[in-house]
């Protein structure tokens, strides 16, 4: 049986440049936002359904236990400039399925993609996994219709697992959330239902070059893809392409090797302490509640609002719920740099308090940027100005990419790669290391290394 | 520059056989043992020094905040038996060092042991790693003198690592422990002061054969190594030897994928809830605490003590403190199995509410025995009954070893290594995976995946 990274590559480099010429996904696309009516409304608090404010916490729930809620954290951390704060964070302590079906068509493998409403995203529809879903979705809590295809996920005997781990989400709004990203292959026909459709991964990456088409779900499980690296693709390759998979081939020369970066993260994990306390969102400092919203004295962060959603296109047709909404929009940018002609990728450890574990590797640069007029050059984050002052011609990737619009209102972050040219200086901070893709895909099949933000960023380039 | 891998075989298969003629090291250790006067006396709560009660939770600490605390915690989880509980647990949310310096003697690699007095220790003094140093000691909260070769790790210009990654402690002791696990190289000589000295690997796997010599904190930092497998080794290998380096080869077939591993831990974590809540130890169902102790009703599981010790080997002079003592001895064991002449080992995935990330890869067996005459075989855990009554020849490995003696009182669970027969059923329980030493040691370098007790099993094996 062919192994499952030649696979993978072999679709991502299959019919990649259809995308272009015909548009025939982003016509599927358009017809699919047609076929459906959705409507979206931000509400008082006091007009959510099976929603509410406990009276002595004053954490926002639902009537069942279940989904996520709404609670404060008090935080306490030796790592960046402020040593103590308190914030609303998302608790959701339900492990969920993002997955994945693939099946070989005429030799190459696809994927079934699907296109799926969710309240906060922007265009409200976006491409998606096959199968999203919380337990709570999967057990029915809402007595709405069970997901389709989850069968083929929780009985194994339909499928075979190509991959398959928890993966961490947003440090700085969830408390320790993860999911289980998991791609499967079936031999079988199955049924491809409306909103659904079978996609190569290259076209699959070639979506990623669209603002706000493809969603964070499907972003951070394609990120677990391993590829191989062979001698001869048979498609032409990009140099950024070809680059790419020098820096995918586990045979190439490193900086660093994967036990020194182990050595380099236990460092970083040995000397930021990371005290979060989870507290009543009532008694959160600098934080009110309005009718509205539950926001931030100043204006800045977020804040959390309520919204009511109409729409035939999922499990069930209406229903209202909390939403957060980002004040400011944020950066996401990877420096690269070629090291003995290998691509390597600057990565940074970052101390969050919704942290699984104190820190995580993360991004170049990972920042708010909403309010940088005010902030003179010199106090930004290390490499902030390095990337958004980049010449075009050293930017490999530049997109709007979305966060998940089942917790998040139309939030997107501006996603950069910059391939930097000899005069950036290899010697870094203590908190930065260089590393190649096949190290960070290796981090990431161990999970519990590598961010949200940082895997979505890598799984957005494609080879061609 | 030669390999780690290579140069930790040769370490461990260099005068390995000098302890059995010679018994050198345990003359050395008993003439040690000589050299100290230490009184060990168990004393009731109230002549605690700088520990106390804290009159509203009820938790024990240290006047400094500092060190750890005995708290409660409230445990739901449909994993095993028993759906909900409380108990008290120790909270030391520090990371601290528990490291080794290494150099190489006549060209083989020898290791710093210290012979260490612990107050819960069985025989007071055992075989320690160079240094064993909470944050506490080494910023020397109790102001006593600082730890001897301290620098050494904290100043990264004196050595270089080899070994260097965050390892779990007990899960159904600790809430969420980590240690630094490290081995250092150093180039130049380094004082060797009294109640130290050099061993090879060797020689210091072959002091795992005896009862209680070598502590925890040593044992956990010797299972990080890793080990090569050289063709021709230039020792002559017990047939057990032989077939441990082909498992630790990494080109020996495997029963399943490291992806495979992966998947199946996964499916592991998604099928468990594990819900701990921090709560005071006053209130925690079911036990009590007297003028001596805390106990639980039953009289069952541990008890929480205090003593008083005086001492001319340690920081401090004299002190007290708590300390946890078990009311059952446990049984920790491995059962092995060659398949296609590659020994692998049997892996549970087990839930303990102080684990980091719900369930952790535990020995094939890890249980209480204490009560065991009053449990009828067909409901002890699986294959319990199986390494209990293996006949001699099957038995690769059996000696009683310790915990760690800062925390617990003379605790000692009997280490078990059962080579199954081709009788032995390759098919096993749900929770249950067959995994080669390469395997677990690749694991163990990830680090948060095998739990303490399989990693110190897996330590006490040599190779002669």
């Amino acid at each position: 049986m062919e192994n499952a990274p030649n696979t993978f590559l072999r679709s991502a480099l299959a019919q990649e440049d259809a995308l272009r010429p015909s548009l025939g996904i982003l016509d599927w696309f358009a017809e699919r936002q047609e076929a459906h009516r959705f409507r979206l409304e931000q509400i008082p608090f006091a007009r959510l359904d099976q929603w509410g404010f406990d009276p002595e916490t004053g954490n926002l729930g639902h009537a069942s236990g279940r989904f996520f809620t709404i609670e404060g954290i008090d935080v306490k951390t030796n790592w960046g400039g402020v040593p103590h704060w308190q914030q609303p964070i998302i608790n959701q302590p339900e492990i969920g399925f993002l997955g994945f079906i693939t099946r070989k068509i005429d030799g190459v493998l696809h994927l079934l993609v699907q296109a799926k409403m969710e309240p906060g995203n922007i265009n409200m529809i976006q491409l998606a996994p096959t199968l999203q879903a919380t337990r709570s979705n999967f057990t029915r809590v809402h007595r709405g219709k069970s997901p389709p295809y989850l069968e083929y996920f929780t009985d194994r005997s339909r499928a075979r697992v190509l991959v398959d781990s928890l993966q961490s989400e947003q440090g700085a709004r969830f408390l320790r959330k993860r999911n289980r990203n998991i791609i499967i292959e079936v031999g079988d026909e199955v049924p491809v239902y409306d909103d659904y459709r079978w996609m190569t991964l290259g076209q699959v990456l070639a979506t990623m070059r669209h603002d706000n088409l493809i969603n964070m779900d499907a972003r951070t499980v394609l990120s677990c893809i391993p590829f191989a690296n062979e001698a001869d693709p048979g498609v032409e390759l990009s140099a950024f392409g070809r680059a790419l998979l020098t820096s995918l081939d586990p045979r190439s020369a490193t900086q660093h090797t994967n036990e020194q970066i182990i050595s380099w993260f236990t460092e970083q994990k040995f000397r930021f302490d990371l005290d979060v306390e989870r507290m009543p969102l009532k008694d959160v400092a600098g934080w009110r509640r309005t009718e509205t919203e539950v926001r931030h004295d100043s204006g800045r962060f977020f804040s959390v609002i309520a919204c009511a959603v109409e729409a035939d296109s999922r499990e069930v047709f209406s229903w209202t719920q909390p939403l957060v909404k980002a004040h400011q929009q944020g950066l996401i940018a990877f420096v690269v740099k070629a090291f003995d002609g290998v691509l390597h990728f600057l990565v940074q450890a970052k101390v969050e308090p919704g942290n699984f574990d104190v820190a995580e590797m993360a991004p170049t640069v990972q920042c708010l940027t909403g309010s940088y007029e005010t902030v003179p050059e010199a106090n930004r984050p290390p490499f902030t100005n390095y990337v958004l002052n980049a010449p075009a011609e050293r930017v490999r990737f530049d997109a709007l990419q979305s966060e998940e619009g089942g917790r998040f209102y139309r939030e997107e972050n501006r996603n950069l790669i910059v391939y930097a040219g000899d005069d950036f200086p290899a010697d870094v901070p203590d908190n930065y290391v260089w590393m190649t893709a096949n190290q960070l895909k290796e981090f990431i099949k161990y999970n519990n290394f590598v961010n949200v933000q940082a895997r979505c960023l890598l799984s957005s380039m494609s080879f061609v």
